[in-house]
């Protein structure tokens, strides 16, 4: 493993080889850029996980049937400040016309083309500043986009990583995401894009997404409210030259490093909650599986009274047992352990004695992690979510729709 | 209809024939009543339906068992400030202490006495307080059991009705309740106790209290918590002399009586919900079954960003939609219409036009309806819940265990 680990390093931000991206202010925003898109210079290799609320923003119907269609792209074009969404047939046909104005400045076909939104629903896109600002993008190596597709996030979620391999080549991963609201299981308010210049198939590419999608953003929980828009994508365009083929240690390394660029946008993402002051890491084990053990680790960190308390730096394990006992996962409920930054405070399901000024200190830094044995099983999982602050409702009641 | 609805009257708050109750401060609360009990002069038929959570409380489990004993009780001991939950074995003693010197006080047998617990969790019972506070009660007619009870209540949850039937006898039926965080589906940290002096069966009484809990106390939420302490337990001692038999137009009114009196008893708790300034009440109409319009109302009211939103005064239909959606509900994601206070905002998934200024004043009341109808069957169903306050925050981080 050792080895293995020193092959992926993190590095300065930067698109892998053949990517473009460019940004502009259209005016969607008042005064900041909201517009911007991703284009690679060879046709890539395209996979997609999306929402699964019922009501899907028309951009999401036209990625995802545009993605299906031949599992590649070209290009992404991506605005904030408006969701398109529960914007009925003239949404579908402003999509449309996105990535329509999109595909004839970069010489492609529409197919070739995905669409993302982001921001209020239920409004119109005003496409006269959309088209006119889908003008002014060029083929440029800005990351301004990072910045531009952001809605209420505080701080940008970003990554490069290089992997390299024994024989000298190398690859590289970039994700960028945004999101801070609206946050909880199965693609939030949320938006990820994932380029690499590996030359992995799609099919291989979208098995990847979507597993590694399930342990990273769909753990990641800010209110428990799942928008209409969200979506993660890769696009990997082969320009490395390098094969990244399954069952082969190229592929392993590859994997390895494409989940820690997920794994760090997703916990980016949880830190920027909004009016977030703490990242929250629940580590659950010893679960009869896998998913129950994520079960439980998401209850515990989207429980408003877990979050509540943690905002006020207090280690009230009765509400961290309430919310694993709401779960229907197979626990023991007279063996239950929980440590709260590394100090245990309950053993056989009853507090113990601990440090009280020691745990207040630790539970006052800005990440707090919860380590939660339930005495099922042999399986572990993880989630990720953010202290509940008067900042997030005053966030969320001054937003107005 | 007409000639059943006038046999139901709100009175004022009373016990039922031969109900006694009392309350004191045994010092678990620093200057409050905190203990109490409930009597009745002869043996009781005894109903309960209890938390789901996966950690049940000492005095949950204890009730539970004694009722399920012969489904009788003749006195519930309740202590407020301390739940009894997470203590493992001593707990489980301290709960049966508590019934033994109730049932000692009141000349009972033990298994005729239930126990109710509720305050932080974690913590043992300071038993000489209680047993000093056993002590002190009295067969008083008092209500301060109502206050007793509370812990961060901020008005007490109490109705009496009457009952009069044709033939000129009457039944009474007494409820109260405490609850206001905690509170979602499936028994939060909550206490519901309806007394009634109607001569009913066990079994009748028992699947009364459970189907119509589902309609009223499972169908408030207030922050999505489910605690491990609460219960709501129904006692009925005949000293009416009315025998209330299924299928009878006795039963009919007595029936829907009760469910006055949960439905009452259980809005009370949503609107007193942790730093609430609102009560908000979600009907869903044209679902395809009644848990399916349950399950959205249960979202709708439910989702942190639609409760920020309200308590903001912003008609954020945006966020409707989106917990709409986030259900596996049926709906038809083309044809949804949502009122806000009786103002459509929704048509066919769109947004329409409405008076804005209107909608605002609409949502500054205390009670707000949000009305949604999701064309996908003939059944309805309903939720109660709250806004997402600053006060919530702070009364949950403030909290300390």
């Amino acid at each position: 493993m050792q080895v293995l680990e020193q092959k992926i390093n993190e590095i300065k931000f930067t698109w892998p080889l053949g990517f473009y991206s460019d940004a502009v202010h259209s005016g969607l925003k008042a005064d900041k850029k909201d517009l911007g898109w991703l284009y690679s210079e060879v046709p890539a290799k395209a996979a997609g996980v999306y929402t699964t609320n019922q009501f899907q923003a028309a951009p999401i119907k036209l990625t995802k049937q545009t993605i299906n269609h031949a599992h590649m792209l070209q290009a992404m074009i991506i605005n904030s400040a408006n969701a398109n969404s529960c914007t009925g047939q003239q949404g579908e046909l402003d999509a449309q016309t996105m990535q329509q104005l999109a595909a004839q400045q970069l010489h492609l076909e529409p197919a070739m083309v995905g669409v993302a939104s982001t921001g209020i629903i239920g409004q119109l896109l005003p496409m006269t500043k959309v088209t006119a600002g889908i003008s002014m993008l060029k083929l440029a190596n800005s990351a301004d986009i990072i910045s531009a597709i952001q809605t209420t996030d505080q701080h940008e979620k970003k990554i490069s990583v290089q992997v390299s391999l024994n024989d000298g080549q190398s690859i590289i991963i970039t994700g960028f995401a945004k999101g801070s609201g609206m946050i909880h299981p199965n693609m939030a308010t949320m938006l990820g894009f994932v380029t690499t210049d590996a030359d992995i198939d799609g099919i291989d590419l979208q098995q990847l997404l979507s597993g590694q999608v399930d342990d990273t953003f769909n753990q990641i929980t800010v209110d428990g409210d799942t928008s209409t828009n969200d979506m993660v994508i890769a696009l990997a365009n082969g320009k490395s030259n390098v094969q990244v083929v399954p069952e082969t240690a190229e592929f392993t390394i590859f994997a390895q490093a494409f989940k820690q660029v997920l794994s760090t946008l997703a916990k980016g993402i949880a830190s920027d909650g909004e009016g977030a002051t703490k990242l929250v890491e629940v580590n659950v084990t010893s679960a009869e599986s896998h998913l129950a053990a994520q079960q439980v680790a998401k209850a515990i960190v989207g429980s408003n009274l877990v979050k509540a308390a943690i905002f006020g730096a207090d280690a009230n394990w009765g509400r961290i047992m309430g919310a694993i006992g709401q779960t229907d996962a197979k626990i023991d409920p007279t063996n239950v352990m929980i440590m709260i930054n590394g100090v245990a405070i309950v053993k056989q399901s009853q507090g113990i004695e601990y440090d009280h000024f020691a745990m207040q200190q630790a539970l006052e830094q800005s990440f707090i992690t919860i380590d939660v044995d339930v005495h099922a099983g042999t399986s572990s999982g993880q989630a990720w979510g953010c202290d509940l602050t008067y900042n997030y409702v005053k966030i969320n009641a001054a937003y107005h729709s």
